[in-house]
């Protein structure tokens, strides 16, 4: 094991913490109400040996999982690495053996055919089970409790598709799982496989179709009766990856095509819309009244992710990259292709997140990471993209009223997770969860917020003697959820 | 479970980390010799629990063992707290149940009679067995290779005193552990308990004996045939303690004694050497020729502890603090109390360290911590007394050749550990492991250093992700004697 080398991905914030940790009760200043019970957990990429091509992207980093269990008014915290294939192949090699972002043409040869997967993404429980992911594989089972890895898991064989997105949605009416594989046949493959999985964890519906062109389907749109896939032109190609160029490219020349199927329906019964550039990746929620069908994005007119660069050498367009909370609605009783947008806010960001029990469902209240784009870019300052989060806002659909927490200067914050007060209050009445990342004190906390008063600051930080690395996504499950899927 | 006061024993590098953590194949700059199998371990403070009375000592934090597992050319870390019964009685409580150190008086009720051992001192590995200590307390026993604690150790009930010495002697000749408790009847008592334990771990010579004046007795020497007492005025009363004044206290009136014992002779065989008044506290090594008897150590005019002020209220006096390295000597020949002192070299320093498989034999390379006392006091800087170490120093006794490795203003380093090149190597052939606390990066550093070439600075650094707290003192054992007592 050398060492890292002197890049904004490896350096200051983003400094690989490589540490499996464990702080038990840890500092609090404020109050947590004693009767919160639950954990969030949050996945990071923290890559645990130096770059095998000398660089890599920040989000290729090895999965890390942080478990944040509160009870009784206390907080204690755990992370691990996820064992991956990938991990455990590395570590008996003691370096990479894995070289770019989806792209296997740099890949020691020992490990041809080996998952290439990272389970940075996400963290989801359903079905008595926990797992965390990543777009390009198999979910990797581990355990709520613990954190200790359990392994790959393919429902049995019955997910055939070679990856499964780190955004699945649960609904919370029917239990199920409603998830998706995309370049399902392989890296740049046009197909993608649609999988419902039930309450009882079984793969109970399962269809594939193709999309207009490959290209990266980071998240899409669940609704009761419907599923919405987003072809936006992040566009995938093997060309550019055997030449060693990043995989994936923003193609401002493309349209961008929705596609909506019935949930339980087949490739065949997709509809595909088709509209003119533009870019999203994150859904805020779905849902569906009748036959109109909405999906609300972070939309820009340009590309927001810098390291997937112009297909055709294009500068990275800061401006352009602006994305403001946008509904897009559908009316699948008329013919015609009428796709309608309308802007819900005014706030600059990214990384949407509701009240999960209003997943699939319409809804009221949204959060989201807000970005300041008029504030210095920093390449090592934490943030994926480069720009600096320094708020959490709010947004009522009901009202329209934008709320928001600014956390200063000095710190930045990452995606918020949203926690019910109890298993019956009302829609957004609870909590927000967010990491904070303090650069002057190399240190992290863990704010958490009244979810209606954002902008009256924190009921209580907890106040954590480590930096954490900056993370993807997470998400809160109670008390209860957790010990049955941990005594399994 | 609240947070620490804003005092520099809880803020900048000081801030507790609180934390249990695991970091395989650590980052490196340069080389590892890929022969060197072995650990370093050492031992410090970090409190779980904000002080009960507001503010502690910062060596009253609960005991946590780092170690750094070397093998292959790679190091693993892993720390771990050590749970003491005072640990486990807190973390139940979920705060601070003891309060001032060395005083019971101010301790919450419910743990009287339970051990006020934190374990935060140092690490030893003997007769197949490892343990953690602190002076005022058992051993406790620890697993070598995973860090989990046993349980106070009285081996078999032969230990009746209270407390054991953090700074035991293992005798490389016999396998012999030499050690004493001070206080050995309760706090501020004069009664000293004498053990030797055979390398089968059971306890083969015991003594009692009074000192003419309780005091910290955090050291001593051992030769082949001798065992050396240092009884220096920093004084214990229990009417301070009482009172809530810390229970030691620097007494300049009074003379420093010391009591010089055959190894496995009884109290009435000691003879007790009076001179004037004059400040040490740890030891470097001691060795008898014949009736001849040495023993080195870092002395100074006056106090070097800032935390145990002066009985009379004198405020610390940082220029008579300066400790040198000091010969003593005794010629227990003659019945007068001739006792000499002669200076070893120029460096101001304390932790003294050898190769210790020459403790308790005529030796010739030491190390310690080297101090400019010219440097600014820093009262949150990572070190203890508020000087900053900022050189590594070594000195031949043979030659009076001094060298040392500097590293500059904005570091500081610990207490140095020798690692023998081989079993079979000569003295002082081999390196010098020492942790560097970087106070811009809020990070730690782990330097290999060529004994025999310190100004060269580190083969290599092993560079930690994380801020590691100061800690006290740590030893080296092979991986053989690990491997053994781990799985015993």
């Amino acid at each position: 094991m050398s060492h890292f080398p002197d890049l904004p991905e490896y350096t200051g914030f983003n400094t690989p913490l490589r540490a499996e940790l464990d702080i038990t009760d840890c500092e609090v200043e404020g109050e947590i109400p004693s009767d919160i019970d639950g954990a969030f957990y949050r996945a990071n990429p923290d890559p645990k040996f130096p770059p095998l091509l000398g660089k890599d992207l920040y989000f290729n980093g090895d999965g890390v999982i942080t478990q944040f269990r509160f009870k009784d008014g206390k907080v204690d915290l755990k992370q691990r690495y996820v064992r991956t294939d990938k991990f455990r192949a590395e570590a008996a090699a003691g370096r990479a053996l894995f070289g770019a972002y989806r792209n296997p043409f740099f890949d020691d040869p020992t490990v041809a055919g080996l998952s290439r997967g990272t389970a940075n993404t996400n963290v989801l429980l359903h079905a008595g089970r926990m797992f965390a992911y990543k777009e390009d594989s198999h979910p990797v089972e581990i355990d709520p409790i613990t954190l200790e890895t359990k392994g790959n898991h393919d429902y049995g064989g019955r997910i055939k598709s070679v990856s499964f997105t780190a955004h699945a949605k649960i609904d919370p009416v029917s239990g199920d799982m409603i998830g998706f594989g995309y370049d399902a046949k392989g890296i740049a493959t046009p197909d993608v496989a649609y999988y419902v999985i039930g309450p009882d964890g079984e793969v109970k519906h399962e269809t594939w179709f193709q999309v207009p062109y490959s290209n990266l389907m980071h998240d899409f749109g669940v609704t009761q009766d419907y599923v919405i896939f987003l072809v936006v032109p992040v566009c995938s190609s093997l060309e550019r990856a055997r030449q060693g160029a990043p995989t994936f490219g923003w193609d401002a020349s493309k349209d961008v095509f929705v596609g909506i199927m019935p949930r339980y329906g087949s490739g065949a019964d997709l509809r595909w819309f088709r509209g003119p550039n533009c870019f999203c990746s994150h859904v805020m929620n779905a849902f569906n009244q009748g036959t109109r069908v909405y999906i609300d994005v972070p939309m820009s007119k340009s590309n927001m992710f810098p390291f997937f660069p112009d297909v055709t050498g294009k500068p990275f367009d800061r401006e352009a990259a602006a994305g403001r909370m946008t509904r897009w609605s559908f009316d699948l009783s008329k013919p015609d292709e009428g796709w309608e947008k309308r802007q819900l806010g005014n706030m600059v960001g990214e990384f949407p997140k509701i009240d999960e029990r209003y997943a699939t469902l319409p809804y009221r209240h949204g959060y989201l990471c807000v970005v300041d784009p008029t504030l210095p870019f920093s390449a090592n300052g934490g943030s994926i993209s480069g720009l600096r989060v320094n708020k959490i806002g709010h947004v009522d659909h009901a009202t329209g009223r934008e709320d928001s927490y600014w956390v200063g200067e000095k710190s930045s914050l990452q995606e918020p997770c949203f926690v019910p007060r109890s298993k019956t209050s009302a829609e957004g009445d609870g909590y927000i969860l967010v990491l904070a990342n303090r650069y002057e004190e190399s240190r992290s906390d863990v704010l958490l917020l009244d979810a209606q008063r954002l902008s009256e600051g924190p009921l209580a930080v907890i106040r954590l003697p480590i930096r954490l690395r900056s993370g993807l996504h997470g998400n809160w499950y109670d008390g209860d959820q957790i010990e049955a899927a941990g005594n399994r």
